[in-house]
């Protein structure tokens, strides 16, 4: 399915994940109607969308003025009202699963039958609110990277009764609209992006914690190191390019050596709160807590910056 | 220790890793004298370092002509005489402990007292071929990444016997050549990088294994979601900027789930030979087996205009 200049697409959650998912679709030049129940989310969605789409254009990553694409973000005063011909619709509302089921469930009885329902949820699994509903074959977990107008990939995750045509739709209509989705084959916690995380994550802090390195210098390993790697190739092609025989050979070569890093002295246990304090203790010094929220920006700034670095040289041959 | 113009670093070991770290330093400034026992190793030397350049040269990244740069690189007819009045040597002989216990007695013995060791192992304890020596407080791993005039970070692991001073001295060395160096407090096997990269690397086999995900949809996760944040943040900064209250905050909000998400269902075991012919089958229809060489030659062009945005981005204020 294609996403079709003016095609209509419903936003329900206007949240911070709701607001970005209208940049999205309003970029790639579809009729966005949005409905909260909130009124101060829905008050807000002006001014934040104006804001997402003004750095996006400071980077040089958008084709049309910021006021043009603004223009095709409506708000709805129903959740009828965006759902009405919708051939889309994005849930992001509270992480709840009584907040997904009972959404879901007024989503199936206002869209057009054929309309796709998503859901931003990054933690439950779809079929627990898509189980007792007529049109389930036509849920799916669309789970986004935040901001999703920023970083690109959206995990989907069929639920057990997604009707396959449904997720290769959803597939062809997020590509079209500039992401990157990839497609699960079933439901697991945290999806693949969180677990893959969680696992570096983990082994970050255990190696804080025993005392090997500290924050920062674990930080810039990952900067300064993995993450020039990991922007443009995930794991399995950079096992493949790193032995002259691909990635048999690198197995061959290294597995062994892999497991053996991975093997844990001790079980896998909750953070203690000395542990804790340190890593706090450690990042105040690099950055004041006043600070945090101006970083975020400079985060999102060099986000776009990035971003902007990527799709050029993606164009010149991925 | 700064590292002045025109000082001499001797190179030992001109294979893939010593070529990359004549080109590290020769592009300081330094005066590289380069030994390897292999006439074939010396022969390509002088090719290798010009291909290397030309590639950061077309990339924008030196300052001077690489013909200029190529010049403070020398051979030397003997160990000793690389050695020779140099403040700092970089060992890259093969990776075997018995190769390091026989070129690290050699350098003891054909070093000026003063001069830093340091040694390029990857998987050696540097204090299982420090031990024996004289000069054993003079001795530490400095782990590159691959290669390092394009990834800058440096693992600098004292051995048991490294003088403090020595770390240090080695630390700021390393930064006036251009690379970013951290310090492992002690030694840990596979030291950071390796480590972190093995438990991502563990649960993406796991993860393609148990048939949630292919290959190919797992790689863009990590380079079109993980990697667009891990470029110019570590895992810590990460969850410093993504809950409003700091790292804190964000561990009494996200730190069960994460847990959650490492828990192990099967105990780790060896990759099995079904889904490592999975695997390769499914690189080899992203990329035919004779298409290898040309990819890993992409990869370093990438990463070097890759290398050239994050220099530029940084320098806007980091």
């Amino acid at each position: 399915m294609a996403l079709a200049r003016g095609q209509k697409i419903g936003i329900v959650g206007a949240g911070l994940i709701g607001r970005a998912w209208a940049i999205v679709f309003a970029r790639a030049g579809a009729a966005v109607a949005v409905f909260d129940t909130e009124p101060k989310a829905m008050a807000a969605l002006d001014g934040a969308v104006r804001n997402g789409l003004e750095a996006l254009a400071a980077a040089g990553l958008l084709t049309e003025a910021p006021a043009t694409i603004l223009r095709r973000v409506t708000l709805s005063s129903s959740l009828a009202e965006a759902c009405a011909g919708a051939e889309y619709v994005q849930e992001s509302v509270a992480e709840t699963l009584a907040a997904k089921r009972a959404i879901f469930a007024e989503l199936d009885r206002a869209s057009p039958p054929a309309c796709i329902l998503a859901s931003s949820t990054s933690t439950i699994p779809g079929s627990l609110f898509a189980e007792p509903l007529r049109g389930r074959a036509r849920i799916v977990v669309a789970h986004p990277v935040n901001p999703p107008y920023l970083v690109p990939l959206v995990e989907l995750v069929p639920t057990r009764y997604s009707d396959p045509d449904i997720v290769t739709n959803a597939k062809e209509l997020l590509e079209d609209a500039g992401q990157v989705p990839i497609v699960l084959n079933r439901e697991v916690e945290g999806f693949v992006l969180n677990r893959l995380q969680a696992a570096l994550v983990t082994e970050a802090f255990r190696l804080v914690e025993e005392g090997y390195v500290s924050t920062e210098d674990l930080d810039k390993t990952v900067k300064d190191g993995l993450g020039l790697r990991w922007f443009f190739m995930g794991p399995f092609e950079t096992a493949d390019l790193n032995a002259p025989g691909g990635v048999r050979d690198y197995v061959r070569r290294y597995a062994a050596a892999i497991q053996r890093l991975t093997e844990r002295e001790t079980p896998p246990h909750p953070w203690p709160e000395e542990l804790i304090d340190r890593i706090e203790a450690e990042r105040r010094l690099v950055l004041p807590a006043s600070k945090l929220a101006e970083r975020a920006q400079w985060r999102d700034r060099r986000l776009a910056a990035l971003l902007a670095h990527k799709l050029a040289e993606d164009r010149k041959g991925r």
